[in-house]
């Protein structure tokens, strides 16, 4: 069973007919991240966040969070994380890991459209992401990035069924798809791809190209840049915010990818033409 | 000039050109809502939100967050609602009003794509949605709801020049466009409208119809709810808790609607073919 669609009845409607059909929709449902830290003769539990997310890849969802929103800075930081029915993930820290709880407090502030972490400035943000990489030598041709999104299609599972999920897909710089996550939330997606990147212990991300299904917003930029990731590349268009976000991190923006055509934003060095 | 849209350089690359041209992005930026309350002689000021939003109808948009989030029950419990710079709306309350303090806290458990308050049920959100509403004979025809989406394309400002903004859109019985409101986030989008429509008197808006040109998340659902809202169609799909929630609320909801074609996910009932 595919947990991430749920089946209904529907009429159909056209101008000539109206039809009872099995539809299928994205399934959109409340996931709670709670995290656990601390001493082991004092051990903390508490409730960070509630995210509404198709169910699926929850773990790396949590973990992801986690991580873009700067909670935790390495993959070796968490312990375990498992699931509580319903809808619960748990993710266990390691003793030693400290938290900066201003920080947790602060989340309790913003909205997960936000990321701004209850300030609001780029510069603010700047001070949250502490991106880091090697040496910066990404480039990438027009040619290949034309064919990312034909790529993404053909391997989306649940979009063509339901046409209600964002899909984030990660490349490598030759062009081969690396990991591909769909959510209802376009946050959710990309927060599930980075937590299976750091699982695969293959972040920062910085010789690779992230392609986003739709839109591009500030916060999806904020996470890419906290994952190290250089190239972001979008179906659809980008925010004033999100073009500012990149070019103060030194990212590449490219939206409108459409067929043989895309528009770059900021960071036309790493592209070749 | 117009604060929605920003002016940005950039490259525009197809498989034979690259022309350096002005584009506009739809502006994305924070804001944060604050609220004062209490007695008079202990006023009490706090930071409620911070959300990624498109600059313009702040103050209505910060009013109808604060009503779809179930903190004020109704227009008259504001006393005024006036912008700080930067980016800062201070919504003012009558003394008498007493605010859920609960509720308010819950809230910076949530994420504004969540609406959940921290519960994890539809039984949960049923209590704290309170629908008004008088007596319940709202029907539209197929015809009428075909025309929809080209009305409101004709008057959308912001979204042909950036291809960023989400729109909704509300129309009376007759078809005719009432309000329509824009945003980078579709959940600020809709709390715009209702704010407008608080400010205008005319919630519960059980004799309306709401138009979302995408998706239409649980979110979305819930604060058409909570403005009375009866019948929601959107452009794009819906979520299965969306489609479920309209199902609890007795709702009508309809996805898909292109051209002479949709699908009536649930209150067909509303609908005349």
């Amino acid at each position: 069973m595919n947990v991430a669609v749920s089946h209904i009845a529907i009429k159909k409607v056209t101008a000539d007919t109206v039809a009872d059909v099995d539809d299928v929709l994205a399934t959109e449902e409340p996931l709670e991240i709670r995290i656990n830290y601390g001493k082991a003769d004092a051990r903390i539990q508490k409730s960070l966040s509630v995210t509404m997310r198709t169910p699926g890849a929850d773990t790396e969802l949590a973990i992801g969070f986690l991580f873009t929103e700067g909670i935790i800075k390495q993959y070796s930081d968490v312990k375990g994380a498992f699931t509580i029915p319903d809808n619960i993930v748990q993710v266990v820290l390691k003793e030693d890991v400290e938290l900066d709880l201003a920080k947790l407090e602060r989340h309790f502030y913003t909205t997960s459209s936000c990321g701004v972490c209850g300030k609001s400035s780029i510069n603010a943000i700047k001070t949250v992401c502490d991106v880091a990489g090697g040496a910066d030598t990404l480039q990438v041709s027009s040619t290949l990035i034309y064919k990312l999104p034909d790529m993404l299609r053909k391997q989306q599972a649940v979009f063509d069924t339901t046409g209600g999920l964002h899909a984030s897909a990660l490349f490598d710089e030759a062009g081969n798809l690396i990991l591909l996550r769909e959510d209802v939330g376009r946050h959710n997606a990309l927060d599930k791809l980075i937590g299976a990147a750091l699982e695969q212990n293959i972040v920062p991300l910085d010789k690779h190209i992230l392609l986003l299904s739709g839109r591009a917003s500030f916060e999806l930029i904020q996470k890419a840049a906290m994952a190290g990731i250089k190239i972001v590349t979008a179906v659809g268009a980008p925010s004033s915010l999100a073009a500012q976000t990149a070019a103060e991190f030194g990212m590449t923006l490219i939206g409108f990818l459409r067929g043989e055509r895309f528009n770059i934003y900021t960071g036309n060095q790493r592209v070749t033409i």
